[in-house]
C-alpha cells in the first residue's frame, strides 16, 4: 500500500459534525527525514475530546486545521523508521491522526508497548491507553477515596466512568453511576460492581437530585463529571461538607452552547471544590499507569468493553455514536 | 433601659427582603444563667451572609427561625455577667442578633476586643472584624498571590473587595476589581491602590471579558468572586492555566433563582480549580487575623470605609442597601 487514506476535516462543525465537515483523501505516504518513523495505524481511538479539537479555538490543544486529518489517539506497527530507538514491526502507541499512516517522531505522546501484556493491542486505546490512564491518576492521585467514602460518576457506562468505578471500589469507597437508559444501568450494577445506578433518562435537576439523594444519604464525597447539565446541577446539591467535584468532561455541551452549572453555590455552603482535571497533566507518569492499567486488565482485576467499528469510512458514524450514547465501550475505529 | 428591642423575623423573605418580612418586638431583659454575660450591643455588621440565614433551609448556618431576632455579628460591651472571663465593661465582638441587649456565653464567635488598638471600636465589625478576616485568610491563606500574578476581585469595592485588593497589592500582585459605576471604579484606583478598575454596568459578558483580557493580557491566576452572574463567567473566559477561583459569595444570586456559571468548561481546558470559602474554616485562626489586620488599620497600611446606619429602625434599608449597592463601604447598623 502506497497510499494514505485519510479521515480529513474540510469544514468546522456547527453542533452535531455531518457528512459535509469532512472528506476522506487521498495523499502519497510521506517521506521520513532523519528520527522520523512510519507508523501502519491499526487502530484509532475515537474520544469526545475530538469534538473540541474541531472548533475554531480548539481547546486544551490546538485545532486540528482545515484540510488536515482529524488528531486522534492509534495504536499501529512501525513499517519504516529513521528513528534509533524505534524499529520496524515495534508496536507504538500515540497521538496521531485518522489516517492509515502516521508519521512519528517519539516525541513524549508517542511510546512503545508490548501487546503480549494484554488480552488484545486494543487495550492500549482502552483500559491502557488514555481512558484508562484518565481513570487511573483521576482516582488514584487526583481523589483518592478512601474505604467508606462515596464517589459519584456520571457517564458512568462509558470507557473512562466504568473503569473510574470500578478502581474506586477497589479503594473500598461507595460507588454511585449515573448512565442513559436501564440496560446500562443494570450494566453498572451487574458487570462493573457499582453499588447503585441511577438512570437519568427523562428526569430533570430536582428528580435527579432525589435519586442521588436516596442512594448517597450522608452526601458525596467525589464527584467524577463527564456529563454536565443536569448531572452536575443535581450532583451538585449533593455535596458532602469538603467535596471534591473532578471535572473530566462535558460531553452533554460539546455541541451547543454551554449550560454551565446553576448550583455552584454549593460550593460555597459545603466548602467543596470543583477542578478541571486533563490527563495532559500526567504526561510525565504515562509509563507508571499503562503498566498499572495493563496489569489489572491482564488480571481480570477490572472489566472492560471496547466497541470496535470497521473501516476509516465509519469515523463519523463511530464519532456520533459518542454523541447518541449508542456505543457499548470504548469507541474504538479498526483501521487495518 | 430594661427592655429589649429586637429585629424580628415574622415571614421568609421572596426575593428582596420587604417591611413585611420583620417586626421590632420588645421584650424584656433575659435573665442570666450562670456562664452567660449580658452585652449592649452598640453595632451590627449588616452582611449579604444575612440573606441566606433567613431561607427556610439556612446556608452554612441554621435558618433563622420565625419569630426570633436576626442573626448578625455585633460588638458591645458587657453589661452583668456570671461568666468568670467576662468582667462588666469588656468590649466584646461576637455572633450574636440584632437587638439591643443579647447573651453571650463565651463560645468560639464570641471574644475580647482591645478598641484602643484601633481607629474606632467600629473596626471590629469592618477591617478587624468578620470581612477583614475573609480577605485577610482569602489572600494570606487561601490564595498566596505572588509578585507578578494577577488577581481578579469582583465587588472591588465592597467591604471585603477593597481590603482583598489591598492586600494582595502588598504581596507585589497585578490587582483587577470589577465594581459598579464609574464613582466606584475610581475609588479602586485613587484609594484602594487597585491597578485597573472595570465598570460591570451595562456590559453582558462578552464585553466584561473583553475588558478584562485588556486589563489581565497574561490571563487571571487568581479570581476572587464576591458576585457571581456575568462577573464570573466572565472572569472564567479568561482564566491562566491552574487558575484558583474562590468563591467568596455570589450576591448577584441572593434574592432569585441561582443563575450559576455557563463557562465552567474552562476549568477543564485551564486545569483550573473553584472553591467555596467560609470564614468559618478559620475559626481556630480568628485571633491571628484580626490581630493582622488591627495592626494594619492601626498603622494606616490599608484603608477601609465604613457606612453606617443610625438605629435599629434603620436595619432593612441597611439591608436593601447591600443589594442595590447603594452602600459606600462596610455597612454597619448602629444600634447604642
Amino acid at each position: 500500500m502506497t497510499v494514505n487514506r485519510r479521515f480529513t476535516l474540510v469544514a468546522r462543525p456547527q453542533g452535531l459534525p455531518r457528512d459535509s465537515d469532512f472528506a476522506m483523501t487521498q495523499e502519497p505516504l510521506p517521506a521520513l527525514a532523519e528520527g522520523e518513523f512510519l507508523i501502519r495505524n491499526y487502530y484509532a481511538s475515537i474520544d469526545p475530546a475530538i469534538r473540541g479539537w474541531l472548533e475554531p479555538a480548539g481547546n486544551y490543544m490546538p485545532p486540528v486545521p482545515l484540510g488536515d486529518a482529524v488528531r486522534a489517539s492509534t495504536i499501529g506497527v512501525v513499517e519504516q523508521s529513521r528513528h534509533p530507538h524505534f524499529a520496524a514491526g515495534q508496536w507504538v502507541m500515540g497521538l496521531n491522526k485518522i489516517e492509515h499512516f502516521s508519521v512519528g517522531r517519539g516525541d513524549g505522546f508517542t511510546q512503545p508497548i508490548d501487546v503480549s501484556a494484554v488480552p488484545s493491542p486494543t487495550a492500549y486505546l482502552s483500559v491502557a491507553g488514555a481512558v484508562g490512564l484518565t481513570a487511573w491518576f483521576g482516582v488514584e492521585d487526583v481523589m483518592q477515596p478512601a474505604a467508606g467514602q462515596t464517589l459519584l460518576v456520571s457517564g458512568a457506562a462509558g470507557a473512562v466512568g466504568s473503569l473510574v468505578g470500578q478502581l474506586a471500589k477497589r479503594r473500598g469507597a461507595h460507588v454511585v453511576g449515573i448512565a442513559g437508559g436501564a440496560e446500562k444501568c443494570a450494566r453498572l450494577i451487574h458487570r462493573y460492581g457499582f453499588d447503585a445506578a441511577i438512570d437519568y433518562r427523562g428526569k430533570d435537576v430536582t428528580a435527579l437530585s432525589a435519586e442521588i439523594g436516596a442512594a448517597c444519604p450522608e452526601g458525596v464525597d467525589f464527584v467524577y463529571e463527564n456529563v454536565g447539565g443536569a448531572c452536575l446541577d443535581a450532583a451538585l446539591l449533593n455535596l458532602a461538607q469538603g467535596a471534591l467535584v473532578v471535572i473530566c468532561g462535558l460531553i452533554s455541551e460539546y455541541n451547543g452552547p454551554p449550560q454551565g452549572a446553576r448550583n455552584i453555590w454549593q460550593l460555597l455552603v459545603k466548602t467543596a471544590t470543583m477542578r478541571g482535571y486533563l490527563i495532559s497533566q500526567y504526561l510525565d507518569r504515562f509509563p507508571e499507569g499503562v503498566a498499572a492499567m495493563a496489569r489489572l486488565a491482564g488480571e481480570g482485576a477490572v472489566v472492560y468493553d471496547e466497541h470496535v467499528e470497521d473501516g476509516i469510512d465509519n469515523a463519523l458514524p463511530a464519532m456520533l455514536r459518542l454523541f447518541d450514547g449508542s456505543n457499548q465501550g470504548k469507541m474504538i475505529l479498526k483501521l487495518a
